[in-house]
């Protein structure tokens, strides 16, 4: 479909089949939009969550998206905004042929937004669901996993997820207690990776770091008594790093289900690293070794 | 000086002698602090910033704080707050007969708070000023040092700070285009750093890269063109990592005043880190090679 601004686009709530541009913030679908970027308990009871921008549009799979929403400017000034990126361009007008879109006003896209310069285009996605399985890679390779413990930090959280992926992290299991990973701070700071990394909530952290232990995977804790290196410690096999809160670290019953406490040296009067920081450098660590070893 | 609430604490704003408590957010002291805590201009025109919270106003120099606030509430129950934190307790006196404080009404210390849940500590501090050579170990170590481009979050430039103090580098050089290190949101991410890590700006950050080369140290950019792996380079002798804008990554400029382009391998669909984190596993992969290089 072409992004001529003379043809509507074609829209996929019925009800606005004749009005090609919402302009009221009443509308059901917005009213659900905003819903959503706000509550996490809406969230929860509707397994649905918000992605703003172009780029989670396009890197979406596709049946995640329930609903696309774009701003009538985004969609006026989409060819000329892409003159130079034919690419980009020729992914975003297939895309929307895909998932067909809703046009709403400039001022009734700025309401559902929660970021101050809106892109113009969001989309309500669907939650994905994986199972503990599903953390481990299908080609027996070995797992690489991350433990978090109450991570509090929308940003800290999407990050970890961001750097994760790019370690080449299996999977990540977070506490109940843990930031909601469907917040919009949150999905933004993912960077996709809410899409494409599995990952799982749990009860009892401990008891799940005992069963991977049982299934001979080494469970290590980023922790500030740690006495081995993070640097001197073999990741090659089937591996799980414990990333406690912000605040206070691990729980001592976290850190006492691992095999390892590690220690990651810091020089100056710094007593420890921010969460995210410490999670990319033991999962660069990871993937450095692994690497090198083959 | 006891923290003894029917002994009002020695102020140090002579207007206030007779008066233990201010509770007029009208007084000039707190309206000083308002505008050092919102606006950049004064905080560059005055040369002066806030601190918040109980381990900046502990870590910082003395000589840098100008005025110490402390809230009604913070007083009256530190005592029994830090009944089981004798240590802690004994800086804080000391600190506080060392500095002296202004006690103020627990709805005006909110008022001059940036964050939601002040702790009841806040400073007004004086910026530390540095010169090229202080950027530079005095023991005549190597050098260790991040060249930053346009950083705009103030949590990733105060992460970055804190890491890399951690990591044993010896200066930072900011564009004028980064976010200020002086916001309150920044100076929080530092803990503390802001006051121990030598820092620069500079209008032309190619300009000091070539005068780095011409002293022997290696500059190194984090790039998506680049073809040397990040731990395939030596970084024992004097070296400088150049740190690109989040949006935009490096200018072409600035990549073009560097040595080595490096590139951290990435897996999955993520095409570039956080700057923060891509900052952190340089300087870490750095320590890394000095702690095993003796």
């Amino acid at each position: 479909m072409p992004l001529d601004k003379d043809r509507p686009c074609v829209t996929s709530v019925p009800l606005n089949k004749d009005r090609p541009c919402v302009t009221s913030a009443a509308n059901p679908g917005i009213r659900r939009v905003r819903a959503l970027q706000t509550k996490g308990r809406t969230r929860r009871e509707e397994q649905a969550f918000v992605t703003e921008g172009l780029r989670l549009y396009l890197d979406a799979p596709a049946g995640a998206l329930e609903q696309v929403y774009v701003s009538k400017t985004f969609l006026d000034t989409a060819q000329q905004a892409f003159a130079d990126r034919a690419a980009v361009y020729g992914r975003l007008t297939r895309r929307l042929e895909e998932t067909g879109c809703t046009v709403v006003s400039d001022d009734v896209f700025a309401g559902m937004s929660d970021t101050e310069t809106p892109q113009g285009v969001l989309c309500v996605a669907r939650m994905p669901v994986y199972g503990e399985k599903d953390l481990l890679p299908g080609d027996g390779a070995a797992p690489l996993l991350l433990l978090l413990e109450d991570i509090q930090d929308p940003g800290n959280l999407g990050t970890i997820f961001r750097t994760a992926e790019a370690a080449g992290v299996t999977g990540i299991v977070m506490t109940r207690g843990t930031v909601d990973l469907f917040n919009p701070k949150t999905v933004r700071a993912t960077m996709g990776s809410v899409f494409r990394m599995p990952f799982l909530q749990t009860e009892d952290l401990p008891a799940l770091a005992g069963r991977l232990r049982s299934s001979g995977i080494s469970v290590f804790a980023a922790h500030l008594a740690g006495s081995t290196d993070y640097d001197a410690a073999d990741y090659t096999k089937g591996a799980a790093f414990l990333i406690g809160n912000e605040g206070n670290g691990l729980s001592e019953k976290a850190a006492a289900a691992a095999d390892t406490l590690l220690r990651i040296p810091m020089r100056g009067q710094i007593e420890s690293l921010n969460a995210a920081m410490a999670a990319g450098i033991l999962v660069y660590e990871a993937y450095r070794q692994r690497r090198f070893s083959g």
